[in-house]
């Protein structure tokens, strides 16, 4: 007869002992398989506890598997347990290496935002509206493109704000650009040639490549990526950012557009991509026009993220498909979950239909300015300055800073790390050599608190010999 | 000279109309490649306007790339422009299939909540709570894996809870598990068999598949996925649901898992991934352990979601991989964002801290033992309830239905159609044919409000003739 000690068991519930000790006695082969166990009334009365708590453990133990119950005989060990290793302690995590960031004194690869610049009172309150007025949508399942309601505060804004007009069922919402580039990945095929400019961000790179597709990468000129380099590579799906290229600050000129639409369309299959990810931020004048709202044969997909205008931290991206598309898309790839929250949706939604956004950019675009203004003219009247150039073209959240000197971009790098200044080679974003871009750094100022910053901190950044 | 209008140019800006004029032109040829445009001081004169106006036009004309500047010569109409079409008016977009969900009296296939089962004042008062408390960290990019104080909660619950013991490194937040599908396809390669359990969600198949994986289903018997039919697949990689399997609602013993874990220690690369959707909601004793808790090797990855415990519009998942797997696992795809908003992650972080998911779980399995009770009851006592027998193993949130009758599951769906109840065929969720799996039903029942049911609308439910 089974016999257990029933003190010291703590909180644990009487059953659950019990349903323990029998457990482990079946694992260390105490008790053999096939054996019967006692039968609930008897083993009740032995231990002193009530028939509901034996009963209880044999009806965990044999949901487990460890025993089988047989009508009217009872209970026994089942026969196909092999002798079982007590549970291993739990393997050691390796440690991981520590991605902690170093604290510099100015930060130009950061593209995060100031938490005084994020709009916290208005987008909670908007929450709160949310939750109390449409609890029921918050949680009806979002369809796979993501809530009416916020495609169509999106298309509403892209009409008036960027000249695009599409109807909400053309768009779809995502977790962030990388998950759409993914959900393109999936829609077009792993057999399609995927091309990119070069420089650019290696990130879109990696994600069309982790996706198991080929990603090309082809050079640019003055103008933009290049057609003869986009013929040499086979594109199938071309990925570009005509408005504001990253990281060389190129707008691609009207021309240029015409002849990649052009080469769109001299074959079937083909596509574009217009990244727009930070048109919201031109400086000066009005938006450059978007490429797809000239793009007759539906061959463009226009695709933008509230990353740069909102936060990066609130992940919603989204994409408007061309209208012949929509139908193919949602069909092979619609059975896709939305990614977003409702939650997250529909404040957004609110966000841009409530007018919101539209002021929180208009003030971010004055933010921004003023902080570009400063940090050039701080570089301007640094020590040496006569050693750098600023490239900018009036638009987006970066400029390119080039040193006029023979030092190397490692050598640049190492000096500015010593002074604290973190700051990154425009020729880390390309694929292979290229030498007309040393010299040349990329400079993010979006967080910058430029006030703060000390004159003194730039002393010296352009550097006192060569 | 140009000579435009500038009359009735509603609330556009000078320079914007005087932009849209010229460009006009240009588009339609009456100004040609390479011709002059008047001098900035003569144009404003003629127009009566200032000269700004015309430099802010020609500014974004040059942008665009419409026109080009040469010092101290003044700004040509672009030479590379061909003759360009007018921008095409947006092509239409074609009718969406209508998704519309018809209006069914009872659903049992929905899996949503009811809005009064969310716990939205505790949530919205810890976002705001989480919004002035920590607005520094929200706006700080998440790592790969997910905010450490979120990955921390888990952890703890984890260990209180399923009595796993991991470290908040081994685990990864994702947007749904659809997209933690996605990335353990990325981790562990294209050239992997992939391995479901035939019956089982589509859906898993179908993601593994549109991910570029090969996916293979491997028929089950009573106690689970078959081990002849995963070595017959020449599975690498096999998912299942050990805890309760949808929609047999199998509980696998202990038995088979040893034999499962033996299967993925055999042979290097091998890897169980332990799908626990539901466990939370074990009406009866305690619940399941994990594979993951006995498996000493490292061979099994845990993954869980929100979707059905708290609701499937917040879309948080997570999965936690062996110890041995967490590096390998972000070197290969830790560049990529997590998919999960901040300010989710830290309101979920806190919920599930400050004890509040614990109460939600609770107070949940008692509604939904109190739903499964009541429904089962009516089925019960319906009209010819001697034709119906119900399967249920006490867990997760539905339960099989068979008909004892000579009709076809067709004829069934059709008959209960026009009754206005909506149910799944067992069927359907098979790969192939299946006929044991003939006259059962699949019912879910978490969104069912049963006191506002009436009996009279389970009258008939079996049907009253073969």
């Amino acid at each position: 007869m089974l016999t257990y000690s029933f003190e010291n068991t703590g909180k644990i519930p009487l059953y659950e002992h019990l349903y323990r000790c029998i457990r482990d006695d079946i694992l260390a082969g105490r008790l053999t398989p096939g054996e019967k166990l006692p039968s609930k009334r008897t083993l009740a009365r032995n231990l002193g506890i009530s028939t509901i708590t034996v009963e209880n453990a044999y009806g965990q133990l044999t949901a487990e598997g460890y025993c089988r119950s047989a009508p009217k005989k009872g209970f026994f060990v089942t026969e196909t347990l092999e002798k079982m290793p007590v549970q291993a302690k739990p393997a050691e995590v390796p440690e991981l290496p520590q991605t902690e960031a170093k604290a510099w004194k100015i930060d130009f690869t950061a593209n995060t935002m100031r938490a005084e610049d994020f709009p916290f009172a208005i987008w909670t309150r908007l929450l709160r509206q949310v939750v109390s007025e449409a609890s029921d949508e918050l949680l009806m399942r979002s369809p796979s493109g993501g809530v009416l309601a916020l495609r169509q505060a999106i298309a509403d804004h892209l009409r008036s704000f960027r000249g695009l007009v599409v109807s909400p069922e053309q768009i779809v919402i995502g977790a962030g650009t990388e998950y759409l580039y993914s959900l393109l990945v999936k829609f077009f095929g792993r057999d399609k040639i995927f091309c990119v400019e070069n420089p650019g961000y290696d990130r879109i790179r990696k994600v069309y490549k982790s996706n198991g597709a080929v990603c090309a990468a082809a050079d640019m000129d003055t103008q933009g990526v290049r057609l003869d380099e986009v013929e040499r590579c086979g594109t199938d799906i071309l990925h570009i950012s005509p408005s504001h290229h990253f990281p060389t600050g190129i707008i691609m000129p009207v021309s240029r557009r015409y002849e990649l639409l052009a080469w769109a369309n001299r074959k079937p299959g083909r596509c574009i991509i217009e990244d727009d990810y930070d048109s919201e931020f031109r400086m000066t004048g009005r938006p450059i026009p978007t490429l797809m709202s000239i793009d007759a044969a539906g061959r463009v997909i226009y695709m933008n993220t509230f990353s740069k205008s909102l936060t990066p931290t609130i992940r919603i991206s989204y994409m408007v498909l061309p209208a012949n598309m929509v139908k193919p898309f949602f069909e092979k790839v619609g059975f896709y979950n939305c990614t977003v929250s409702n939650f997250e949706q529909y404040t957004l939604a609110r966000f841009i239909g409530d007018g919101y956004f539209e002021k929180h950019i208009n003030r971010m675009r004055n933010i921004y300015r003023r902080r570009r203004e400063e940090l050039l003219s701080l570089l301007r009247s640094s020590e040496n300055a006569k050693r750098l150039s600023i490239i900018e073209r009036g638009s987006g959240l970066h400029f390119l800073l080039r040193f006029n000197t023979r030092q190397s971009d490692a050598e640049i790098v190492e000096r500015l790390e010593n002074m604290g200044i973190h700051m990154r080679p425009l020729a880390a974003y390309y694929e292979g050599e290229h030498p007309d871009a040393e010299h040349i750094f990329v400079l993010n100022y979006s967080n910058l608190d430029v006030e703060k910053l000390e004159q003194g901190l730039f002393r010296g950044i352009a550097g006192g010999k060569d």
